[in-house]
């Protein structure tokens, strides 16, 4: 069933949720005390790094696969992606038996690129520029006609992340904030949407890498900047806003605070160590920006999106 | 309230649960298809690396401290720990705000030296043998009057480790096995138990270390052998059965299986990656289990018990 092109409504996200549900995990909200007392605020960690594929991804990419026409199921999907979106579209595309084709980047962490092809799909490797993929991209669609799912320049992918967000604030409904971490938008803005139908005046603040802050730049000077030569170890962070995840954080975003390298380390590390999950360093972000921000985050009771956790094994960022 | 001085009955493990319940969290049980499709077997892990102290033990611990008298309140608790019991004891007793004298081998993990330092107990250091650990706590107790808490021979302990097993069999009533690391043997005792009194037949199956197997040696041969010298990087189970252990586990162990270092590593390495949840080298020994004995396994439903998560980040063993 096709998705409506316009900005997802409260039932357009309660459909998406019902249509995925099937197949996505409910993901668990975890709480540390010790967390909590690190940081001075009360934290609940909606933990999409359980998220089938490995992070909430595959929310959105189901929801895609799940709108498909019957003629475009046939040809498949294609998308370029540093790692988790691809994974996630991969899988929701094998779950339904059609063809996916995926560009990633030849720098993308070995773990991302072994899901991949773990999920069945062809691998297309490009040069890590936005140029290459996407003339890579056009190409495999032209050679294949399978249907390009942006990871976030898409509404039906918005939907399907902001049902993350949904369910948080359906078993944690007395929050103060949400935080997710911001790359291209996509999550971030489903999540500015879902506090918005589903939530009495909970606000969404993003974290964002200062070394990848195109986001905050964009959305305090109201027009998109390209993410340039974004340094950060957030590897799911790395892209710009797009349109559509732009029109929907400037009208519905409180706030985006950035965090330093530093600080998403530790944020990290401390996640490890205290909460006993794996999360890779893009989902550290949000905890980063509350352990940043002790003032503004004290006493009030925070949600924090653990995006993903596919992370290399081999080299946790405190061993570098 | 003082406990029982006798193999606990089905009704001492619910009345511990109970009494414990306000303090303990019950910690979630988790599955991954990607781990059931590499084992062949349907697994259940249940969590206690989630559990407060980062390991079952605190289970055991809070029984022993809400047993004391009032008398034995004041003078506080004493042991000797490789690590968890010392860290869980620790927390424990500051719960109830009366004090605890942990003795640990000057060997043990820097992270579990550090959490019984933060749950504010006094560290009585000795050499990592058996004669100094003991020789060390009997002149801690003369010198403080505190009550020994032995980390598993002692019914008081057993009764409380005994509730994770309880809390997997009533989540997932239809398992065909639960199995269990053993160390000293309080978990595993504790754990089979509960398969006897809260479950139709599931049967129970250790899981040692082969470089630490004196528990399969005992039971095999109805003796106690002493642990010398093991070889393992499960530093939590070193130790060899005791009396009140064995005693249990000679009736009511199905089996034990022993594993390989290498299966080891392999199992936690799985854990990490595909549960994405930190569990150190103890809480893998049952899924090597499972992995070394797939045609044992196969098509069964297994519970897991993921015994704990306090393991040093600066070394998985993969990176040594």
């Amino acid at each position: 069933m096709p998705f409506p092109n316009h900005i997802p409504t409260k039932t357009d996200i309660e459909n998406t949720h019902e249509r995925i549900s099937p197949l996505i995990h409910r993901t668990p909200v975890l709480t540390s005390r010790s967390l909590n007392k690190i940081s001075g605020a009360e934290l609940f960690f909606k933990c999409e790094n359980f998220q089938r594929a490995g992070a909430f991804k595959f929310r959105g990419a189901t929801n895609a696969v799940l709108s498909l026409s019957t003629g475009e199921l046939k040809r498949g999907v294609a998308t370029h992606s540093s790692g988790n979106h691809g994974a996630a579209l991969a899988m929701a595309a094998r779950l339904q038996n059609i063809p996916a084709y995926i560009v990633m980047p030849r720098t993308a962490p070995a773990v991302k690129k072994n899901a991949v092809k773990a999920y069945g799909a062809e691998i297309i490797f490009c040069e890590p520029t936005l140029q290459a993929r996407q003339e890579t991209l056009d190409n495999v669609v032209e050679r294949t006609g399978a249907v390009f799912v942006h990871p976030y320049d898409n509404y039906t992918i918005i939907a399907g992340q902001a049902t993350a967000g949904k369910e948080l604030l359906g078993e944690i409904p007395n929050l103060d904030f949400i935080v997710p971490p911001v790359g291209g938008g996509g999550l971030a803005s489903g999540t500015a949407l879902s506090a918005k139908y589903f939530s009495k005046g909970v606000k969404v603040i993003g974290a964002e890498p200062a070394g990848a802050d195109d986001a905050f730049r964009s959305l305090r000077d109201n027009k998109i900047y390209p993410s340039v030569n974004p340094q950060t170890i957030a590897d799911g962070l790395l892209t710009s806003l797009s349109e559509k995840t732009f029109e929907i954080l400037k009208e519905n975003l409180e706030n985006i605070f950035t965090v330093s390298e530093k600080s998403i380390i530790t944020a990290m590390r401390l996640v490890w160590e205290r909460l006993k999950v794996i999360i890779e360093p893009s989902s550290a972000v949000p905890f980063a920006a509350v352990l940043e921000n002790k003032d503004f985050f004290e006493g009030k009771k925070v949600g924090l999106i653990i995006s993903g956790g596919n992370v290399d094994l081999d080299k946790p960022p405190w061993n570098n």
